[in-house]
């Protein structure tokens, strides 16, 4: 578990006085005694809340650049958003969202000093963005070799982890069911969990389907097929709703007749029955961490000439009630 | 259905040039001829894509201002920050998250022109708000009279809506399923909901559970106390997806059985099976709705006198395939 982040409320809580007081003694404005504000960045330092001195407010903006609306990760972005912003103004900067096309309309305004490309193909920006000859950092996956910063989960490693996971409950026959193919970051837990299966002398089966059209006609389609797989992963939570919801429909029970694992931990992934099983990525640090490497390249020396950097943020398993131990009898329609 | 908005990729096809002429024409920068400049700026106001003359750019920051996220909403929060971000820019103004605690660190940065409050209970911050004698807008609802602008869905005309729908497919008997019962969008809906059943000698139940502990308990006994209504209409979309796959697992078939209607239309409402039938609030124009309060009221001198304003935004009635003809024999579980 990552450590919690220090808040205004824990430095007050801590020194039994109003958040009010904390937070104007650290933004150096009137209204507390000089002991007071001696007291307040003392347990500021201890306890690893940013000290932002006065000077250092209003050190920039950092543009978050986004295209039209990816419906079903709206969650992700969202929090990533969040945790950019918060880390923002934690170091004395400023976070704005841009339409991507800013990017196209000329000169970039003086005030910017990072670009944070928040898009799920960060390719389509990433070589315009760098022209700009500002620090660059993008979401998922850069090129390779390609001179930006990323941030990014361990995909591989949760592919691998639910696989690893999954045959401990005897489970040998997987199947991975995505629908957008070009995403690196599905391809890479699609290769972990091949990986992982293989381990156990498992088999991987790869359920296509077009998203948009939905994924009755797909599952059924596979299952008259032959298709039996004892355990499904899923791309994201909203494809292991739509399996789950499917699955009810035919008959076939979750997790008696098939296990079922979604990706992010999104809130539909507690809103279903039964809930779901899932991989959970830290999104709001997966922001925070974008906007570090956007403010360490701008504000300390010792990072000017590091190489740029691939940091991937490691996620959890959360266990709930749609996984269990391997049928021997997976898929009886009834 | 509301009129598309129109974009510069619009003017782009409209004039047969490429979307760099048309953005670099408007905004009034070098690389484009004085007479492309003339025609895009013609067919932009013949189009109705807001000019923004290039003094006009830069003129002022309007903070959007949020609490602790609301997982339940992240959608809904997501695309009106979308939509005031989109309208900001088209005028000219640039939109900023900021956690709500940035009204209580003192005085407000002088480039802040306006104060959009994005939280649920706009209340906690309305008074605070309104002393920096800024324009102030929240979404959601205001307090009786209060002097500061308001952005909203109808509610009550959407919970009348579906009552009547319902009731053309022979319904008489309705539940409303809900969690937070302060939220006076969702009292409001309930009383549509009421008042539309009443017309048709309708009842509605209240079905009341706790978001957090989860549907299973409060349906069964709900059930099990004899409540047998044929339709349930659900104070989210993220409730619906709960209720579906718990009856689903009752052996409680939709909408042979039992009819159920979300709201919002959040993208599990296309992902969960049957698909949901649901009232889709345009979130993206509500933001858009929000910023332009705002902007009216800084840039706009007919403006300055105007009260109040509380504006609602019509919504949609979606229908997919989760409600019915009224069964004769609900909730009859296998």
């Amino acid at each position: 578990m990552a450590r919690k982040r220090v808040t205004l409320q824990d430095l007050a809580d801590a020194l039994g006085i109003s958040k009010f007081s904390v937070s104007r003694a650290l933004s150096g404005k009137p209204g507390v005694g000089e002991g007071t504000r001696r007291r307040v960045e003392d347990a500021a330092r201890e306890m690893g809340y940013p000290l932002v001195t006065e000077q250092a407010q209003n050190r920039g903006q950092i543009w978050f650049l986004r295209q039209e609306i990816d419906r079903v990760s709206t969650e992700l972005w969202s929090n990533i958003l969040l945790g950019a912003e918060q880390e923002a103004e934690a170091y004395g900067f400023t976070v704005i969202p841009k339409q991507a096309h800013s990017l196209f309309d000329g000169p970039i305004d003086e005030a910017v000093v990072g670009l944070i490309l928040a898009v799920p193909y960060p390719e389509e920006l990433s070589g315009i963005a760098s022209q700009s000859n500002l620090p660059v950092v993008c979401s998922g996956y850069a090129a390779p070799l390609e001179h930006i910063d990323q941030v990014s989960g361990t995909d591989w490693e949760a592919g691998i982890t639910i696989a690893r996971y999954l045959a401990t409950l005897g489970h040998r026959k997987f199947a991975f069911v995505h629908g957008d193919a070009r995403l690196l970051g599905r391809a890479e837990r699609f290769r972990g969990l091949c990986d992982g299966a293989k381990e156990f002398d498992g088999t991987v089966d790869d359920l296509v389907f077009d998203e948009q059209a939905g994924l009755r006609k797909p599952l059924l389609d596979y299952m008259d097929a032959g298709g039996k797989p004892s355990a499904l992963f899923c791309a994201h939570d909203g494809i292991a709703v739509s399996v789950i919801s499917e699955l009810a429909l035919l008959g076939i029970r979750v997790p008696e007749d098939v296990s079922v694992v979604g990706f992010n931990d999104f809130i539909s992934a507690s809103q279903v029955a039964p809930r779901l099983t899932t991989i959970r990525t830290p999104h709001v640090e997966w922001g925070a961490a974008m906007t570090r490497c956007i403010v360490d390249r701008v504000s300390n020396p010792r990072f000017r000439a590091v190489p740029p950097l691939r940091i991937n943020l490691v996620p959890e398993l959360i266990i709930r009630e749609s996984t269990g131990p391997a049928s021997l009898l997976p898929w009886q329609r009834k």
